[in-house]
């Protein structure tokens, strides 16, 4: 399914097949959480070519459920999308808002903590997880999310695991990849649907050892691909880290999806290391808030993220569209004044136009990151995006 | 600048010519209250064809403010629009908002008062009026908001007008339809841009002599076009007749818009009694709230509005477009379950696939009442609709 085409050092150009189309890699995926990218329309995508989304188990089970969407032919009818789609397991979600607490995220564990004081909210067994939701309480098992992935029917699934808290020790994050282990194993003897693809996902945390066991016993397991899941520590480099052990005990015939990740920088960062898939909500969801992307030759640096944020009074008069080198049809139509002026007027257009741009600026990011895998060039276009730092 | 190229009884066929385009009438504008027309982008439109929107003066006169738009090169170039625009006089909202109350609209005026206790939010003088909006102190006269349209640059503009509370007296109706009378000879010495084209408006409430008499002075004052503005009484009833008194005294040659109306049902009354364009934010509001509109053959009665909503319960594993017979792009693309779910979910493409398909029947129902005057079946056509009663 999945074939490495080009290389250098150890960033990789790969073509990935699924049953709907090609994916050439490395590739960012934009995230339709509840079968829509936020803003956008089946025609938006088709103009600005995505040929992969990622959709939201959790999100989908609870609204409209599995059975629903499975009765209307799947979520490709549901959602008219003719391309490739991919499910997360759920269980992110069900771990991340079970932390949250009303004052912030992530309130409930004690730094370095191997007897996590779990909130009320989730409790995770042997067998899976119990999450209170706001629509009541919600189980998940290794099972039961490949049983509702299977329903929703996307092109390449994802095994059900613990997604680490970054504040755990090493003793709960050890039991906890171990048990992630069981729940991969689990996933693949329940998985069924020959027409898609499941991915294991690699825990361990910020530690060494732990993800090279990770690494190891999740490749060998038979997934058709491999995510990269959980903590990766606290700063950039240990994120570097992370992914260089973790790479090196990976075959090279499986994509690499790193999961949840996708500023310019960490992109930049993981592909050199050998990743090759992301999905993020970020480059939408910044859009949201006014933040624009831009490349280097537009004043993107690494110090201002690439990104400008368009309610800057600077823009209220600007003429100039977002880039004046690129070609997305915001930045084809609109200035930055009228931009600026329906973040202001707070007109849903504002909303939608930043999220065509930006996605329109990652898929093109991507693919020039692809081009210069082919020709040799990687480092050298990472030089001009981020510096020699 | 208005011609009628077919009438049927006292319905018209017109062509309206401006400076960007013709439109043929009778025609439904939609609404581009702060240059967006809402959750459509100007390809959206480009598409769905409409051939002039209306905006509003009051809202962009607070945001981005007239002279930001006229360095910007004019409210066409600044919201990418290529094709005709009508701007309003600021007076509605001014007066509109200026009598909200917190708990409901028009609280501050006593039945059929002659001595208007008007809120503190809003002062009418003969210069004028004056409004505390939540951006601070407002003042509109008719040279102020004939300047402020002459900024934005639209092919049509409205002259400034108090539109009179449905609950004021006839003497009060008397004294403001006589004071707007003298608002519109103002406006028209305030004109100077001989590519716009200015639009005097009637008042005059629900009261005969006063409707006539408006009607009368406004047709004689040098207008490009007539519009019909105020209170039309409080039944369906009422609105006919004031629609009756008032097209009796309006020459053939000038275009008549209805303010602000814009239901199925009034549209085919007001067509019938001889008005040719209308603007009302109706079709995408109700949109945005779920309703779809839909035609006969799909089930629309007068009973039933002519729309559904889509968020019924009914609705949530329905695989057909909202009505089988929409050449829409949403009813193209969506079935009824996906919209159920994106409005259950809340997402943003919910309220713009809504406004999409509201705004194309519209269209379409406009060009087919055309169509049946041209063939003199408009009362045909408007029985298949809306029955003998």
């Amino acid at each position: 399914m999945f074939k490495v085409v080009g290389q250098q050092d150890k960033a990789r150009a790969g073509i990935l097949q699924t049953k709907h189309c090609i994916i050439h890699t490395p590739y960012w995926m934009p995230v339709a959480t509840k079968a829509s990218v936020k803003t956008l329309s089946a025609e938006d995508l088709s103009t600005l070519g995505p040929p992969l989304l990622m959709c939201n188990t959790y999100h989908l089970m609870l609204q409209p459920g599995p059975e629903v969407i499975e009765k209307l032919g799947g979520l490709h009818k549901f959602m008219s999308w003719p391309k490739a789609l991919m499910t997360d397991s759920g269980g992110f979600q069900v771990m991340s808002l079970g932390y949250e607490t009303k004052k912030g995220k992530l309130g409930f564990f004690p730094s370095e903590s191997n007897e996590l004081e779990l909130p009320s909210k989730v409790k995770i067994t042997e067998n899976g997880v119990k999450f209170n939701s706001i629509h009541g309480p919600v189980m998940l098992t290794p099972e039961s999310s490949i049983g509702i992935q299977e329903k929703l029917g996307a092109d390449m699934i994802l095994a059900f695991d613990e997604c680490t808290h970054p504040q755990a020790g090493r003793e709960y994050t050890k039991n906890s990849m171990e048990r992630t282990n069981r729940w991969a194993e689990r996933s693949l003897a329940a998985h069924k649907r020959k027409d898609q693809a499941l991915f294991g996902i690699i825990q361990g945390g910020a530690y060494k050892d732990l993800r090279k066991e990770s690494a190891e016993a999740i490749s060998s397991m038979g997934f058709k691909g491999i995510a990269i899941g959980g903590s990766l520590g606290n700063t950039k480099k240990d994120m570097h880290k992370v992914l260089e052990w973790t790479m090196d005990e990976l075959p090279d015939d499986k994509a690499r999806h790193m999961l949840g990740i996708g500023t310019v920088e960490d992109c930049f960062e993981a592909v050199e290391r050998g990743i090759d898939l992301f999905d993020c909500v970020g480059p939408t969801r910044i859009g949201r808030s006014g933040y624009a992307y831009i490349s280097p030759k537009a004043g993107g640096t690494k110090k201002n993220k690439f990104r400008f944020n368009i309610t800057r009074a600077a823009f209220r008069t600007d003429t100039e569209p977002i880039d004046p080198g690129c070609g997305c049809l915001t930045c084809k139509t609109y200035s930055r004044a009228y931009l600026h002026h329906l973040f202001k007027a707070k007109e849903y257009l504002a909303y939608r136009a930043l999220s065509v741009h930006n996605i329109h600026f990652m898929l093109g990011l991507m693919e020039d990151m692809r081009q210069a895998i082919m020709h040799g060039e990687f480092g050298k276009m990472k030089k001009a995006w981020l510096g020699r730092g």
